[in-house]
């Protein structure tokens, strides 16, 4: 619990990064069950030592039948696009990132979100 | 149901991808009558085997009017802007995306969000 | 009422796409008096047949004192910059769309939402 | 009051747009006092006079000491970035802009935003 | 208290401007004891005398377990990409800016907003 104060019914903003390379897969999937935890992804973006190609980013989730899905998710090459904003695409675990094509590294940033969840905190009373 | 939990009241978010071809449409139809969904667009993307033209995505909805309705929704090409935003562009089902311009593939990804109606949950009384 | 189901509180969504060309006024106000209308501009892009010189798309909306005012609202030249994001730019209605450089075509694309106005759901009992 | 309706709770959504060019300053800070204005910048770009150089906008406002700060808003170059989404960023008057490289004109765009004032409308118990 | 105002429930929002150049790290940590405090960044732009290489700016806050963690927010060239949007990446002070790569400058620019802390203003009663 370290890190979550006493204002639980708004969500905790946490910091996220990682680095997506070649052979090298990043898992998002936040171990504790008390809580619920949602990635606002932010930014994409390569840096010095990424080869000039097109590195494309794959994130692999959930459909809502509950069957895992891929979705390419930015493709950037540093000499023509070397960052790009996600938006605050909302991504719940778990989920893995993964290059699907050039060697990275790209490095994606955003928000981890902490909130209790709702059936924790409003429906006690049913 | 699967995939759906018990805190119905807030959207329940899923990953959705699609890649968007010649020759292919690609229909995002959820087939639920019990719950709202909706896609919000967050990402369109080339990949390496995207050929190096002016690549226009179209969607096909309906207007305020009931009608059928296309907007083109993105332009990519591979050596000029390999990746952009789409900012969370809220579509509501039945919608169509097709290609309009070039060979493709674009990879469209977003957030596909489910929900109960909101005459369901609140409006018993009535 | 075409269109609009009976979950009135919230904004009805529906897809919204025009095409912006030399010569050709486009013009966005909704005849509906009984309910709010709002553009939510999401998308601009050009098409292969955009001729690579700049685009400027210009609106013409009204200000606080209620006076028509003109605002520049994105340049595209396919060969630099061939779509952009415009991250869910809000346009009251009446407002029209015009080049103000370029030939065109300019495709812009977003969400025409449509909801009761405050004072007929909520203000009933004043 | 001319242009505010009667639904005074929601914030009432004007267009905005400026023109920040060489040695002229473009001032937002609405003279109303009863109430409360906010400017979400959405869209900055260039036109067709607009010299192929970097052309920087800076904005000046107030931090949360209350003292004057300037920050630069955007960088555009017609040949390399013609337009560029702000994203609602939001700015409360009194603020400024200027060019402080290149010499324009940038044009920016947005939503002027205006709401009664919490305190007036909620706070009137007290 | 210098420019907060009575309208305490709604975030105060202020202008945020920084300048990250090789060498010098910018540190968000604002002291005020009573008052939440958090960084809406909103656009990262070069400037003239930005060297035409890849600049690539870092931010350092804290993860959900409470470590400390770095995260790679943008990459700019200003012959390539002089300006990015960040769409409102929510910082959670204390975080630390300075450039990986290149020697900017870069500016980044956004919202400071500050507010009551949820649990002062509601769970008195507690």
């Amino acid at each position: 619990m370290n890190g979550l104060e006493d204002e639980q019914m708004s969500p905790q903003n946490f910091l996220y990064g990682c680095v997506v390379e070649a052979g090298k897969e990043v898992v998002f999937n936040p171990e504790d069950d008390e809580f619920d935890h949602q990635l606002d992804l932010r930014m994409a973006c390569v840096d010095p030592s990424t080869k000039d190609q097109l590195n494309v980013v794959e994130v692999e989730g959930h459909n809502s039948e509950g069957q895992k899905v891929k979705a390419m998710l930015v493709s950037l090459k540093p000499s023509t696009l070397p960052s790009v904003c996600l938006g605050g695409f909302t991504i719940s675990p778990p989920a893995v990132f993964r290059l699907k094509a050039g060697s990275g590294p790209v490095h994606l940033s955003g928000q981890h979100l902490v909130m209790m969840e709702p059936d924790q905190s409003f429906d006690e009373e049913e």
